[in-house]
């Protein structure tokens, strides 16, 4: 059993990772990031190369050796490939046709899990699930929807088993998140953990797809053990931010929500705070899950990623 | 006003630089094939190019020039994709992606008018349209719908104005079509034209769309003026087998349709012997056609392709 993962130093990379290398069932692993090795990923059974999956002495490195469960989450985000489409064509699309073009040369017929992104759909009213027909609205998005398109022939030509994973705005992340238009979302639970003041860019009725880090490594461990094949729609929390605020609260057990001043912009409302119900029947079938509960919610997303593997 | 036509020496491209040759209003074309210059494009109007769109060289030569309008029609066909995918994706894929973005780069944001394919559907039984959910089931049919979203993505952020044109299998293609599927379409219609005996592939019934080569090149024509974006799906007949037959002996005048076995192979009569009805009613309002009936049809499909520009 040889795992590969790809974007393995980024937020929920390295999440993933921690998960992986805390599980004594797997022998070995192979941990692709532009980042340098860091401390926590020094065990033995994980070969770290560092560099791009754009790169193809990179590639050929991944490439000595075969897998049988592939974790593709390497990427540029999307305000960053919207206003770079080439280095986003390079990184999204190309280097992820690349890396399935030779994992279908390999003997195993992997699993693969391709961390795809909500990004495929457009913004609309009515119930979203993995049968709303995508139109992406930014260049990122349409990227994810090619790979999406490029892992179903794949695994229709039986040469791997993937499933792509549709993954909402995933809290919080660590620091400033350049590059990602829904940081506010992180940016908000970080501030009000830390009592600090917050001015958020979008209305307290404005409403999103939440969830945690921990739910969705939890997600995409169970995509690599299931069976199932296609595109898949994470469940997520639709709740507005009026809902975490208030809930922060209770569970912070201090009413911290005076702090958090609300200062929307219509831009970033309009993209990211106008989010419909999710229909994610199929999906619960599976055994993909939410958070479970607001509160739930909000103590998963300030776990500290060096405590999910614990 | 500039027109670059790719593929231009195929059975649909060559219909259709005859006829923009035949246009006194189209000042300037560049047309680039495979294929050596052919006697009827030595008009000094026209630039010829011998080479793949997969050529970097060439596509250096393609953009010594800025184009208003562009058909990209070039393409590895259908069967051949699928047993070579690497071919497939490097000129279906990746040669369409590079010129999108080379197109993307020049100042004029051209009208683009690609040659998608009915490929990107699955086999269905409800009508399909232009709103049916892609389900590629060849690898030929995935690159296609690949492009279509990236030709989306490239008129949203306003480069280009893009149309994608679902072309059904057209008729009547010329010797042996190599690489199509669908080619006893063709090969019936020129066994019945000369009067020869045809073992044909499928049953009576099967059902499929029919579109013949002067129909296609006038809708691609239409698609190249009008202002619509998106992704369209050609209007087409859907006919039986034995439609087409019957008809042939009424325009022909004399009954041969003795002459036609049928020897069906599943495989085929599954792939290609199952189209449900088109739903078009948006194209139609759009201006697109189909041919009006079998009888023109057949007579449009048989028009020697020298002839269409006539």
């Amino acid at each position: 059993m040889r795992i590969l993962v790809t974007g393995a130093a980024g937020f929920i990379g390295s999440a993933l990772l921690k998960s992986l290398i805390g599980d004594p069932a797997v022998p070995e692993i192979v941990a692709v990031d532009l980042a340098e090795r860091p401390a926590w990923a020094a065990a033995g059974r994980v070969r770290w190369l560092c560099g791009g999956v754009d790169d193809c002495a990179v590639m050929d490195a991944i490439f000595r050796d075969e897998f049988d469960l592939v974790f593709h989450l390497s990427s540029v985000p999307g305000a960053l490939a919207e206003k770079d489409p080439r280095l986003g064509r390079r990184v999204n699309l190309d280097a992820s046709l690349d890396l399935l073009e030779r994992l279908a040369a390999t003997s195993r017929c992997p699993r693969v899990v391709y961390a795809s992104s909500i990004a495929v759909y457009s913004p609309s009213s009515g119930p979203v699930s993995s049968r709303t027909p995508p139109r992406p609205a930014i260049t990122y998005g349409a990227h994810k929807r090619m790979v999406e398109i490029a892992l179903a022939d794949h695994t229709r030509r039986g040469e791997m088993t993937g499933i792509s994973v549709r993954l909402p705005g995933v809290v919080a992340r660590p620091g400033p998140a350049t590059g990602f238009g829904s940081a506010f979302m992180s940016e908000l639970l970080h501030a009000l953990a830390a009592g600090e003041p917050y001015c958020c860019p979008v209305s307290p009725g404005a409403t999103m797809w939440w969830l945690s880090i921990v739910a969705a490594v939890k997600n995409l461990m169970h995509a690599g053990v299931i069976a199932h094949c296609g595109t898949i729609q994470l469940p997520a929390l639709h709740l507005t931010v009026e809902d975490v605020v208030e809930a922060f609260a209770e569970v912070g057990g201090t009413v911290r929500t005076s702090l958090v001043q609300y200062r929307p912009d219509e831009r970033i409302e309009a993209t990211f705070g106008r989010f419909p119900e999710l229909d994610v029947a199929d999906e619960r079938a599976l055994g993909f899950t939410d958070d479970g509960s607001v509160a739930k919610l909000i103590r998963n997303a300030l776990t500290q990623a060096n405590e999910i593997a614990g």
